[in-house]
């Protein structure tokens, strides 16, 4: 397979998790065939998933994080091969609020999908994640309500995420949809609010998407997605 | 190149016609690298494509239809290679009324892209295209309000097009977007009614969105869409 860097592959929609389609219906081993970076979250919404340098790590419910073997398996998830370009070294603090003008102001690119991968000093750090959820899954927001939040203060790691076009907000997460996994594995999860000092900002931009649909699941085909609040949902949740 | 069947590639976004971003930025004969069948438009909306059997038709402003070269360009198009399954011989007459649900009450295909092609006789077509236009450019809507159209009672032709999920309708044409081009090529364009008593419906399923976007092209990269009526320009125009 030829690993072509200009290219993110998107296994599963956003969209699909919204009404609690949470069934993991891809392996690893199979996704990391299309990236070796990359975040997602896994079967029965257990966990944040953060891919980086080709290991596979899951932040579950609890905060605990472990590297995932191949046979773990994910509805939904990002990944590509890492070829990032240097964007800026952090001279005055970036968060939530800054980060996003900050690579737009740089680069041209709110019309196409693109990576972030931040590493540095962070003087503050929250993540998020969500315990794994039994059957009948409940839909994503209420996932979310229930949450589980972490918090760090002065922590080294690396965010790692996705900028997407908000013609594709349901597909994915219009805007940023970023993870954070700390050097030590101390902390880790869906990014909630950051201060990074010190560091380095690292982007990387595709010419195309992949997007590949869970056509092997016959409850992904025979969802009406008609009555989902999906833009409100990824407003909420993500 | 391994010619698979099972993915859709789209060149361009719907989005990018609405306000008028008409510059052919790809060749045909590149297009064709990822398809031998399919539909779309040339630079400066120079009329209405068909791609069939590996060969690419234009149906021009007044309607001549006439095959394309490879340094043909494109903005926006669609093309698979095709690997179609008969669906339904037909027997009642099928119109743009019931040929939606002809497919989706036999197919739960409704979350996924796939292409109809539906060859036979029919007793009425009205498609319509567009003529070149100048730049500036004006927006999609203005180009459709002084689309051209055209008639034909008893031809014998094909229609082939494409259904996207409502999730993706800007990137694409949320629901059916199909053209149409007559054996004896008498008549073609973007399909407009048509009511078809006899031939076959057949269909083809994708498992994959590979969507590419116009990276090199500044105007496309420098547009700002947040202001762009994307849906109501594609229910008026499409």
């Amino acid at each position: 397979m030829v690993k072509t860097t200009n290219t993110l592959y998107q296994y599963g929609t956003l969209a699909l998790l919204v009404p609690g389609l949470f069934d993991g219906t891809l392996q690893l081993s199979d996704l990391l065939k299309h990236g070796d970076t990359g975040i997602g979250t896994g079967d029965g919404l257990d966990g944040e998933l953060i891919v980086k340098d080709g290991v596979a790590y899951k932040v579950d419910g609890n905060g605990d994080i472990k590297k995932l073997d191949g046979d773990f398996t994910v509805p939904f998830a990002d990944v590509h091969f890492a070829n990032y370009q240097p964007l800026v070294s952090v001279k005055e603090t970036i968060t939530p609020d800054n980060l996003e003008s900050t690579i737009l102001s740089r680069k041209n690119w709110s019309n196409v999908f693109f990576s972030i991968r931040a590493h540095g000093t962070f003087n503050q750090v929250t993540t998020r994640s969500i315990n794994k959820q039994d059957k009948p899954y409940p839909p994503l927001v209420d996932c979310a309500r229930n949450q589980h939040e972490f918090h760090a203060d002065k922590v080294t790691g690396t965010i790692l995420g996705y900028y997407s076009p908000q013609l594709f907000n349901g597909a994915a997460v219009g805007g940023l949809h970023l993870h954070f996994i700390a050097d030590d594995l101390s902390i880790g999860g869906h990014l909630l609010n950051f201060a990074m000092h010190d560091g380095e900002i690292d982007v990387q931009k595709f010419d195309q998407l992949e997007q590949k649909f869970p056509t092997q699941s016959d409850e992904f085909m025979q969802h009406d997605f008609s009555k989902d609040d999906i833009a409100g949902a990824i407003g909420e949740a993500e």
